[in-house]
């Protein structure tokens, strides 16, 4: 099978112009099929304020309320999605701006609400592999924003992780995927306060022993337990790197 | 050929809930090949208000500075675009929503200042036919909103009528067109105090006489010409119409 380059990149990244070219010049530099996926809550807490909506967040999600669904619809979808966009265009990428709603490719289901009512979140439930590989098959590169929709005329918020990791196990019939998220260090450390203290790679095993030791701890838990479910539904690879290393293959290794 | 309807609705419509869930509804019962181009006028005006923009209109078109781009962006790409297209999966409608940079399908250039700078407004100076015909005649309904880009990086804020009448002409080499605009009278009337004198059919000759006679004047002269623009390029026919009239065939056909 061909291989899939599927790039996560955060809000921080493609919010400021500077930050935000380097992502697409490296992200050009990528040889073969690709995809982005992109975040944008930096802007759309920023915008929220400047339209007195109040940004509630709550284990590191956001609380969307309808006045906030608007905001992320129009930030995600509309502002950060387009100009990442027409900066692939200028680099003659033949970029696709989308969301789940978009030819129906990520259908969620409103977050049932338990101890937390996080609004107009999705989880998602279906992803159309079918329809995306499809795409990019005829060379078409896909930039998707952390949106989907519920399938009754409801657009929901989706964490941008969560969009990258069922986009990867969707493609993962159709390519050998390769799933990188990026991240402000050199990959997974063995000690915060030294980058380069990368550790080149870890499976399911060795995962075990770090979180045991103390040595992997915090928010990057969820994201490895994410990418070993991706790698257990067919993804070849996880990587865990900063962006500015996306096309030359360092940081850390999940297999 | 195959039949291929092209619906251009203003903002008015799709801005709020109920005549937009009424248009959509119009629209999923056209039979045969379909896309939709939407404007969001309104809203962008509220919501550069509401973050302490103003809005500066000449001749009807909108003076877009740096910061009133990002708004429109936002809300041509975001917000109006997203609704539709949820509220057109909703209906099993395999909408996809696109700007002119999405598959690079509306290439402008920037309008070059004369007596008034218009910022960053675009004339478009390529379309994509063959990228649209080939997404339509594989089942998919394109949604464009009303911009495009420079193939520089930058978006680019475009009329909705020209990209309704730019699609047309480029895709009236794959399918016999019909180009519908929405407009909030029955189509083109006769007496405008008298909402049943529609005028059935104009063609260019007729056309010249209404104007001599005064019978036609105003901002339906501009829309009249851009309509004989298309039918010389290859588009069979256009419409005027009343959004609720859509599927069946009333209003002024321009011939």
């Amino acid at each position: 099978m061909e291989k899939l380059t599927i790039i996560k990149v955060g809000g921080k990244i493609v919010e400021e112009s500077e930050t935000l070219n380097g992502l697409l010049s490296e992200f050009t530099r990528i040889q073969g099929k690709k995809l982005l996926v992109h975040g944008g809550g930096r802007s759309a807490t920023r915008i929220a304020s400047q339209l007195g909506i109040e940004s509630r967040m709550v284990n590191g999600r956001r609380i969307t309320d309808a006045e906030t669904l608007k905001v992320v619809t129009m930030v995600y979808g509309g502002l950060v999605n387009k100009n990442i966009v027409a900066g692939l265009q200028a680099r003659g990428l033949n970029a696709l701006g989308m969301t789940g709603a978009d030819m129906n490719i990520l259908l969620s289901v409103k977050r049932p609400v338990k101890e937390i009512d996080y609004g107009y979140v999705g989880d998602v439930k279906a992803a159309d592999g079918a329809a995306l590989a499809d795409l990019i098959s005829r060379g078409v590169i896909p930039v998707l924003a952390p949106l989907t929709h519920d399938g009754k005329g409801n657009m929901l918020n989706t964490n941008a992780d969560t969009i990258a990791g069922e986009a990867a196990k969707a493609l993962a019939r159709y390519f050998d995927v390769t799933l990188v998220f990026c991240f402000e260090k050199k990959g997974v450390l063995r000690d915060e306060n030294d980058d380069d203290s990368v550790i080149p790679e870890i499976n399911e095993s060795s995962f075990k022993q770090y979180v045991a030791d103390g040595i992997i701890q915090g928010g990057m838990i969820p994201k490895l337990e994410n990418s070993f479910d991706a790698i257990r539904s067919g993804v070849k690879e996880v990587i865990i790197t900063q962006a500015s290393d996306i096309a030359n293959g360092g940081g850390t290794r999940i297999v």
